[in-house]
């Protein structure tokens, strides 16, 4: 099946309405491309002003094309531009580009007319791209829509390109293209979104996925418009083993702020973002030049890689720093193994370092057979993931004849870092090596790389993995009874509890008493200490009106204290309708977690794990996934808490119940999936997770509802 | 005065012993440099194979040179290295450089020579560089010692240097040498330490302190040996105006085993290391390119500058990138004031933004007048510390003009990023105005700088800075008793409360009982709840011994507790002497902070504080700070941690005795800084800050004793 922006990306014909014959122009600057790199379809120029164009035959309107044209791109002002489509849609045209600025991005009178050409695109079916865009570029074909100098100031690629920009930006676009064409990586598609008004990222990111032309996308998101959609077409990317290196903007406040200003999208909340981006294996950037040297590594992605490196260099301290960096990246550095080490030390002296950095010193280079069995034996070992070589200048190039060798041998990555001026990069490169020249660059990109291609490892054994990035529907779905939940108003703790328990989340044995004698019953059948909270649906945050007692000891105590806690419920909350007070036996240990799941407005259900108690927010040591999640993805979100130690014998304390504390969030993940519309958020806090063998139990939940 | 090291590193005459002809040899490289450009001081080779090398009369022996020699340069094998220093002194040569490896990197042999040329050196006054160490270069005099090829790959300076390179590691020294030279940066010192036998970094940094010809030290640093005179030597750098940058290696536990390899040096703790930096305004470097970025950012020093950044640009895009980066690098974009956003509105249509970041909109290159109206009130306005412009390529080169003029005319810092090709980048930066290439990197050395500047401001307005950083004497000096403290063996919590209340630490009244009888009573006078926690030399951790009770609530549970806890002790430490048992009256309210002092091995008693708990050691909230302090560096710190909000009524809860708390910390230092040598470590856990105007409180101490 042809994509329906395939006439956008990859057309056989272009017209471009307004066409100019002043390369400085809008409505030049793209035809003189098209004409000077040799682009095979058919290009009319439209302007009734001219004959001719850039040497080709220029047509009085659209109307008058003798031949079918795929792409229309609109050089024309924003007022124009509807009927201009609508006209486009008449001959034939199937798909768009609209440069003009002026429509959502200034205001009511421009959002509306936005919203026109909207309705027209999506009844015509047109594939409108922008408006408020700087055109784009197939280099594959040298279809170029886009006015952009960077074309002009670049050299042309010769060879074929793999790697698609996507971005929500023109500049970037341009700005992340220069540094690709100075790193002499090849481009395929230059796309940058605009508005998105008809065609937003996620459509383009599911034609990149599918795209034979492109292995690899260089994205640049302000605002996510279609959650599901971007994570299917990046389980899309992961089957086809392709990447996606993303730069998402407005993760600051301040960001945030300009990223509304500019295209009036909505940043999103960062930690959402990374957490989807790790899950779904995106890499996330923080500049060009780390984008443009990802974009070039992923050419060796099919090498086997991980994050256990061997860091190999000719002098202490470049092993000590690459050390600290690369595990400040993330990455570790295991020692090597005993046999490993044995054959390094046969030919490295005893101030020479075998563990791992190795300083395999200064005269090694000399010795071209031992470089080559020190490589060959890093490169073979089950012990490591990948080998960076730090060697300036010279010192790579008496070693470079081995290390290709090696790379030729083995499927192992590996990386050189030449601070000075090898004459061998070039042919380390054409050897399979990745190649670089600054210390803090490689650590930029070989990280995220080392990580990303430990993750799609792992993506690729993990049904949690899956299970979660492909939202499918949980195991165990009921169907909710929605009248349960009445929109706008405070659901109890009762009732929260009560519809948490039917998906499986195991919560306190409670009994709600109507009287303080009732109260005395049940505290007596439940053994004392208790615990007393007060019921009602007017009463979303029963601490701040008093109404949680906790630790109730005797009989004599609870008397005392719900009489004192109906006493302040009466001053502070006077209009309050009171349904009983819940009797809890109080539990006396156990970690306490916060666990929440919401409705995130791009994503859909995520779900939040922490430490609970006053630290949490403090810190913010929580971790967020997309819903459902199964056991074992609950476990690793768990240990990645810093606090996880908590939940694992911290200090001679017995392990807490682990397992049951995950089946308990699972089960409260499935109850947010199949929650109603009208539930946005779902809280249990505290999960007390019990001792090893005795359970989890939740003591408190919330659910908010709304619109 | 002279410094010491005057000979070494500015010498007007200089031998090489075991000079070659040979560019390639060690002996050689340095003698055809010296040649090469023009050094006019004189030059010996010796070596009794030559007549002449490189058109130098060449002589036999040290002693054969008719003229006073400041420098021998000793390209000679280690175990010939003392004789001839010995010889060298005998006839009156000042200062040496040892190349040879060999010495305390390679084993017990190497170390007991380079003993012996230590004790030599300290007996005879010769300033003895090395051993292990490249030779070094004056650039400024073209003094030329190192064997470094990077001096032949590199283009040679034309003008005087004023950055000098401080290095433990010959080959960071080379590599930031080269890119500095790729920057056209200027170079004074090229100096890189080895093994240090005779003179350490913080001599050389003393040195460049005073240095009329450097104004900048990049500094490169496994280990620091002399910690009082790296901060004496930081403080003159301060009252000089002059700037350290410095990259500490080691910084992981792997980095620090590859330290250690390399030349024997014990890395040391990273955050002691990063809170000195902070604390001497030295800027802590991550990687060679940042360096030589910041070293280059350092001739505008003098432009007023802090965090407050103002980012302009000609994108939202950008703009939201660089507000998120900026502010990840520790700065700030405040909004900007309304009279300044009413001068932008001007002449900045509705889509663009005149908050901060503000987006020009790309027209408005074509309106100099405006832009330099735009900058000019930027420049002038107090809500501002520094302004970055973002403009690629010719968009930079149409506002080229305007940016230069208001540089002239405000002392305020300014900054372009072009990730173009503008032509005007030189013509600004002679202007004054910083120019990046590349927005990561600019951040990477942006972030740093600024906020070096800030410091630099309030280190000068800063008491309580000054103190800490000169170690001065606190104002309340007791006399120690220092018989109060067997080494090696544990001072009672009695003994420590009774130390530390002497210095002014508020301890909670207790009395110490020596039967049950004895708690009863104290316990009644007291008023219940009451802690008991038991008194021996001999256990140093009473909760592992169940040697504390909290919240003993009445006679009965006295006795029965009182019991319990002396039957576990007679079963775990049933050799302890024991000295009684400790009765507190119970706090039930009130934040807890950790406080400890220890004596660090490089810098001297160092203060930490952080939140108490089971979750310090998890979060690692805790900050580090030189000894003595002062109330005001106290609050400082507190004010750092994460859980600080705790102590400022969090969450409605009443603030806490801020004021009482830092006082109580003030006292703590001062008792570490007046204690007994055998001192280690003095501890209070917890210290509980009561609600504000009730003071704080040690609950417990712990003094650690050893050799």
């Amino acid at each position: 099946m042809i994509h329906r922006l395939e006439p956008l990306l990859n057309p056989r014909s272009i017209a471009f309405v307004g066409a100019s014959s002043k390369e400085g122009r809008i409505g030049g600057m793209p035809i003189s491309l098209i004409t000077r790199y040799g682009y095979e379809g058919k290009v009319f120029p439209v302007n009734p002003k001219y004959e001719e164009v850039f040497g080709l035959p220029c047509y009085t309107d659209i109307e008058s094309i003798p031949q079918p044209v795929d792409l229309a791109v609109l050089a024309i002002a924003a007022s124009d531009v509807l009927a201009m489509l609508k006209r486009c849609h008449a001959v034939g045209v199937k798909a768009a580009i609209v440069y003009a600025a002026g429509f959502a991005e200034e205001g009511e009178a421009g959002a509306a007319l936005q919203n026109e050409v909207e309705l027209f695109a999506d009844a015509s079916g047109m594939a409108v791209a922008g408006p408020n865009c700087m055109g784009f570029a197939n280099l594959n074909t040298q279809a170029h829509t886009a006015f952009a100098s960077v074309f002009n100031t670049s050299s042309m690629q010769q060879g074929a390109g793999h790697v698609s920009l996507l971005t929500q930006s023109g500049n970037v676009c341009a700005a992340v293209y220069g540094l690709l064409r100075q790193l002499d990586v090849p481009v395929s598609h230059f796309i940058n979104t605009g508005n998105e008004a008809c065609v937003e990222f996620s459509e383009y990111l599911e034609y990149l996925a599918e795209d034979p032309d492109t292995d690899v996308v260089v994205g640049y998101i302000e605002q996510l418009r279609n959650g599901p959609r971007f994570l299917a077409a990046c389980e899309t990317l992961r089957q086809r083993d392709k990447m996606l290196i993303a730069l998402k903007a407005g993760t600051t406040a301040k960001g945030a702020a300009a990223v509304q200003s500019h295209t009036s999208a909505l940043a999103g909340d960062r930690r959402v973002y990374q957490a989807v981006f790790e899950q779904a294996n995106v890499i996330e950037a923080n500049d060009f030049a780390q984008m443009a040297l990802l974009a070039q590594l992923a050419r060796l992605r099919h090498r086997t890689a991980g994050r256990r490196v061997a860091v190999i260099t000719m002098s202490g301290a470049l092993g000590a720093i690459l050390a600290d960096r690369f595990i400040d990246a993330g990455l570790d550095l295991p020692d090597l193994p005993a046999d490993v080490q044995a054959v390094l030390r046969k030919g490295i002296p005893d101030y020479g370092m075998v563990g791992n950095p190795v300083d395999v010193t200064g005269n090694v280079v000399n010795n071209p057979g031992f470089v080559h069995e020190v490589l060959a034996v890093l490169a073979n070992t089950d012990a490591l993931d990948a080998v960076v070589i730090y060697a300036p200048g010279y010192m790579l190039d008496r070693m470079a004849d081995s290390i290709a060798a090696v790379a030729a041998e083995y499927p192992r990555f590996m990386a050189a870092i030449d601070t000075g001026k090898a004459a061998t990069r070039d042919m380390l490169r054409d050897a399979g090596v990745a190649v670089f020249d600054d210390l803090g660059r490689a650590v930029s990109a070989l990280g995220p790389f080392l990580l990303w291609q430990e993750r799609r490892r792992c993506a690729a054994l993990s049904p949690a993995f899956k299970t979660g990035m492909n939202a499918v529907a949980p195991a165990q779905v009921l169907v909710a009874d929605s009248s349960a939940f009445p929109i706008s108003t405070t659901v109890t703790e009762t009732q929260a509890l009560n519809y948490l328990s039917r998906f499986g989340v195991p919560v306190k044995e409670m009994s709600s008493a109507h009287s303080l004698d009732d109260a005395r019953v049940q505290a007596a059948a439940l053994g004392y200490p208790v615990v007393l909270k007060i019921v009602s649906p007017d009463i979303a945050h029963k601490t701040e009106v008093g109404g949680v007692v906790l630790n109730v000891r005797t009989e004599t105590e609870l008397e005392q204290k719900y009489r004192d806690m109906m006493a302040r419920i009466a001053q502070l909350a006077p209009e309050a309708r009171l349904e009983g007070v819940l009797v809890q036996k109080m539990e006396t240990s156990g970690v306490e977690l916060i666990v929440g799941a919401r409705r995130d407005p791009v994503f859909g259900p995520m779900l939040t794990v922490g430490l609970g108690g006053v630290l949490t927010e403090l810190y913010q040591d929580v971790r967020h996934s997309l819903l459902p999640v199964n056991a074992d993805r609950v476990q690793a979100l768990l240990r990645e808490l810093i606090a996880f130690p908590l939940l694992d014998g911290y200090r001679n304390a017995p392990p807490a119940d682990l397992a049951a504390a995950c089946d308990a969030i699972v089960a409260l993940g499935d109850a947010m999936v199949a929650a109603p519309a009208n539930v946005n958020e779902v809280e249990v806090n505290p999960l007390l997770v019990r001792r090893k063998g005795d359970g989890a139990v939740a003591l408190d939940a919330l659910i908010v509802t709304g619109n």
